[in-house]
This record gives C-alpha cells, sequence and structure tokens, in this order.
C-alpha cells in the first residue's frame, strides 16, 4: 500500500540543470498563481523544457507538485539528536515551522494537500516517518500517531489555513502536551 | 445535465436551482478530478449554465470552491448542547468526522486548502467560530486556540492526508487531553 519515493536520482549534468529549473518554475508560478492553478504546460513554458519531458517524468500537475513539495524538505538531513528527546521534538517541531513558514514552501504544501488523499505517499510522509522515528527513540512513551495528532497536525493545520499565526507559535506547548505536561 | 425543470424547486425561484445546480457539478467534478483540476468552464458545461454568471458570482474557480467547501456543512444547525461540555465537544468533533468523512466534502475541504492561506475567510472559518463558542461556555478551561490545535487540527491533517484513518478514530482521546486528561 505505502508507495516508494521514486528513486532517487543521482542527478548531474544536464539532467540536474533541467530539474532545478523546472523546480524553480514551479515554485514562482505556484507563489504567484496559487498550487491548484498551475499547469504542466505554464511549467514547461517557464522552465524552457519541452512539456514532454516533464510529462514523462511526473504524468500530471498534481504527482509533480506532491513530488516537488516533498522534496522541499530535505530527507537527507538529519534529524536533532542530542540526547534529550524533548529538546530534539521541539528543535524538530521548530524546523517545521521554520520551513513551512516560507511562502513558496507553504504555497508547495497547500498544492500537495489538494492532491493528497489518494495513498499513503503524500507530500507529508517523510514528516511522518521522522514523528515514528522520534516514537523509536529511548525516553518515548508516546506513538508515531500522538506525535502526528498533537505536534505535526497544529502546524500543518496552521501552515494551510492561519499562516499569520506561525510566528507566534511555542511549539514547547505541544511537545510539552506529548509529555503530559509533566516535568 | 441538471434539468432546470427539477421537480424540487426550492424558495429562491431560479436562482436557487441555479445555484443547486452548480453546488452539484462542482461536488460531482471535484470528486472526478481533485479540487484543483476543477475550473468554471467545466462547471457551467456540467451545470448547464452560462460561465459568466459563475465568474459573476464568484470571480474566479477558487473563491467558487472555497465558497462551496463552506456550505457544504450547514452553518446554520445548532451545536451540540446537552449542558455537559465534554459529552457536547465529543459529539461535535464526531461531527467533523462524519462530515469530512464523505469523500466529497473531504475532496472540497482539498480543493479549499489548495485556495487557502491570504485571509481569515477560508472554509473553515465557522468550525473556528464554533470552536470559539464552546471555549466561551461554562466550565471551559480552554482558548479557542487549544480547541483548534487539539481537535479541529488532528481531525483536518487527517481528512486531508490520512482519510482512510478516520474510520478509526476516537475522537474522545482528543477532547479528554482538553480537560488534562483528568477524570
Amino acid at each position: 500500500m505505502v508507495a516508494e519515493s521514486s528513486p532517487r536520482r543521482r542527478t548531474g549534468g544536464r539532467s540536474a540543470v533541467v530539474l532545478m529549473s523546472i523546480r524553480k518554475a514551479v515554485e514562482e508560478l505556484i507563489a504567484e498563481h496559487g498550487g491548484d492553478a498551475v499547469t504542466i504546460p505554464m511549467v514547461a513554458e517557464r522552465a524552457g523544457v519541452n512539456h514532454s519531458s516533464i510529462y514523462r517524468r511526473w504524468g500530471d500537475a498534481r504527482t509533480m507538485i506532491n513530488d516537488l513539495a516533498t522534496y522541499r524538505l530535505d530527507p537527507d538531513r538529519g534529524l536533532p539528536d542530542s540526547g534529550d528527546l524533548r529538546a530534539d521534538l521541539t528543535a524538530w517541531a521548530q524546523e517545521l515551522i521554520t520551513h513551512y513558514g516560507k511562502p513558496v514552501n507553504a504555497a508547495l504544501l497547500r498544492g500537495g494537500a489538494a492532491a493528497a488523499g489518494g495513498s499513503e505517499s503524500d507530500c507529508l510522509r517523510d514528516r511522518r516517518a521522522e514523528a515514528a522515528a522520534f516514537a523509536g527513540r529511548p525516553g518515548s512513551t508516546f506513538t508515531d500517531d500522538q506525535i502526528v495528532d498533537k505536534v505535526v497536525a497544529p502546524v500543518i493545520y496552521r501552515v494551510i489555513f492561519l499562516p499569520w499565526t506561525l510566528s507566534e507559535l511555542d511549539v514547547r506547548s505541544y511537545v510539552d502536551d506529548l509529555f503530559g505536561r509533566s516535568a
């Protein structure tokens, strides 16, 4: 059921340049028009590439946006790992806010939301994998579902619907809540 | 597609009939194509109305979908009010799941998510108004923000990204959490 993310291409040379210009075009167009209004011909024109190479890679605009929305938060970065689980979760939650607080990333996420619902391979699957990694660490008394419900969900809800509230948000209360408000 | 001589005419005459056929067309098209792929010409054709009347009413597809996504959960219905705040919040949360558990409403919400972010008038503003009403009731020790973060956000996150988890969801734990897990 869980679709693997597309195999990471060791990009080099021309295909890396093409991918970079497509990504830049998608980000610009989403920032200008919103994730629901970007089409492959628009992207092809802006990026200066043939639209057939975009269709070949992604099939449709929805899959393209979903894939690029996933990409933006580098899945190869390490998770915070200081040995203090509460501090690590707080740093991670703050990282989510910093990342999705950027308008282009928020717009990509909204585009990803419009494309979601069909399978587990949505643009937030890496965030859920990270939640599962935290849930499995020593000292954790909570499940990945609880991290998703109490930390990921309110951050993502606010990114999508209430982005102007993010700068004031204190993620420590979300993380404290996981620990049952004790200590 | 929709007969204008529909026997189920409602008060409001012709414009109510037109609105009903537009709403039906949008819901069908979103269910078929997703919220990010529905355009005003598609809706006009399906509803059998002139697209200029759609543009006149909403201006663009995004505003139209946002408005219809708001409409679907009847804002005039009463909130649960038994005198037991915990029971009322639980019934309300369950109502959200029942409503958004329907694929057409989930698809409308995803379309609304793609269109959100610009102002507070997104398709979930009525849900936040309801949260504020609950927060103001006697016996409440929590804010509307806490109801949004702990109840609305995880439900909406799951509707958008993990709809197949809704049927198993026990909202009592969300509501219990608002009450500090006591009692």
